[in-house]
């Protein structure tokens, strides 16, 4: 019997609803509502806020902005910053804004890579290099997200060696965390649970982060499978905002208040303050002008109760 | 450390939604779209179809047509049909259409069980011990559902002491399998997994089955937990239907065409051919005459491919 790694008692939140969120909405959320967005969300105890991309204004017209809305927030000791950031233009404006973190993005497969990015893994990986040797010294936490790590709309399975190999050459180049990305919600529980055992087995000083969407109605039973395998690093979008542009149809990100409404009910401490969350995610569908998936903020919390109907 | 269960390698479902899911529909489906409906399912491979109820018409107009269904659709080996009963005249009319099961409900909590059944738990004991000794020599199953066993929406959480007693009560009636029913939502996974674990160490000869709502998101991630504490089978209702009258804003059952799916991409053998599943899911819609909650109908299957885009 192999021994089974401890539940975690504590996990932490990382908001991506300003950035993965947004750039698929279909209209630009002004500048100032998005600061304010954030702001109320820092509020709230996440642990993390990806609050933009550093990308090219013409490549995400939606994150043009990205300077004006990171000097434009509040920043709060306990809730770190994160970015996205492409490449050597956006590390420097990035850092230029003292963020926490830099987020760098990369496909598991090399169709995906191209479709998103215009770059093969190896080129991605390249890209990494120059991108940590700048970013180094100023002591900012560098962290990697590998989308289609569980699967690939075009390609299908990626099989779990070809992950752990550029994994492998993250933690070479000195990335500080990596986040496993089930880009368009291909994961299933039992495949969530047996990569993220291998990789923190593999890699303890490593921080590995689940990011899940939920297009199949999987992504809570994937995060509980990854918080069974040891994980506490997990990103999620309020609302269950975003979505794949290369899978339509596909619904979003795992919906932030679902996921730490489940384990808060389950007694697993995620930090955030999740009655304060609700009322952020409650004005959501006013912010980006449609409904958005979540479903505690229609049911209400699990301790719900109702009147006794008259007889 | 104690050993884990070992997770079941098959499991059954348990299909409610011509039962369960069309009694709170608006409109009443004609007897004979029920009939296509039912055969068409009884050839997915699906263990058990809870085909209607066997209650006063008045009570549920909408399933008064309980004896031309079942006499009315096509018997398959393979395929039990089940009935819901609620008195001696129910299971007299259900015996005499040789169901394979009878289904009696009762809740756990006094005051659902008066807004929902007019009586309270010990009153629906002992009104079982009369069906119970009624059918008894027709050598049918014999179910009892157990609802808000995981919390009641009007008193909170009931707790496991409870539940436990009045199961207990079940058993020594001769009752041969009971359903732990999450009727509007309320459950977490790691208390499925307690009370899954709980019940199935003490009463080893039972048939437990999980029958979960996705009111608030947690419906597969219950699931799960619950295939992990060692449970086989599994109530669900196509497209998601259903929900609970006493609790607005809820959506319904788990959906059984997404359970089935998560369950045949981990592995696990549901019997279930998933695509005749998702064929006849594909139809609720025109059926029901509204959208359903089932993400993988929409979505596809996580094998699903994508063409990639054109540069």
């Amino acid at each position: 019997m192999i021994p089974q790694a401890p539940c975690p008692a504590t996990i932490e939140i990382n908001e991506v609803g300003p950035r993965d969120g947004l750039q698929i909405e279909q209209r630009f959320i002004p500048t100032a509502e998005k600061i304010r967005w954030i702001d109320a969300l820092s509020t709230t105890g996440l642990a993390r806020i990806e609050a933009t991309s550093f990308t090219s204004p013409k490549a995400i017209p939606h994150l043009a902005d990205a300077t004006d809305v990171v000097n434009g927030i509040e920043r709060r000791d306990g809730v770190e910053i994160t970015v996205l950031v492409p490449n050597l233009k956006g590390t420097e404006r990035a850092l230029a804004c003292r963020v926490d973190e830099l987020n760098l993005v990369m496909s598991a497969s090399a169709s995906h890579g191209l479709a998103n990015l215009r770059m093969t893994p190896q080129q991605s990986i390249e890209r990494f290099s120059e991108i940590v040797s700048m970013a180094r010294e100023s002591g900012v936490f560098i962290n990697a997200s590998l989308s289609t790590t569980f699967g690939c709309p075009f390609e299908g399975v990626v099989p779990q060696a070809r992950v752990l190999e550029l994994i492998e050459q993250l933690v070479a180049l000195g990335i500080d965390g990596v986040t496993l990305c089930d880009t368009t919600g291909m994961a299933n529980p039992a495949q969530v649970k047996a990569l993220c055992e291998a990789v923190i087995t593999r890699w303890p000083s490593t921080a590995f982060t689940l990011h899940v969407h939920n297009t199949r109605g999987m992504g809570l039973a994937n995060a509980l499978a990854a918080w069974q395998a040891g994980i506490t690093r997990f990103d999620a979008a309020l609302g269950g905002l975003g979505g794949c542009p290369f899978a339509p149809g596909a619904t979003g990100n795992v919906c932030t208040e679902d996921l730490v409404h489940m384990f808060e009910a389950m007694g697993v401490n995620t930090g955030v303050d999740l009655d304060a969350l609700l009322e952020v995610a409650a004005t959501l569908p006013e912010l980006v002008g449609h409904e958005v998936p979540g479903q505690v903020v229609k049911a209400g919390k699990w301790d719900r109760r109702y009147p006794v109907p008259a007889r």
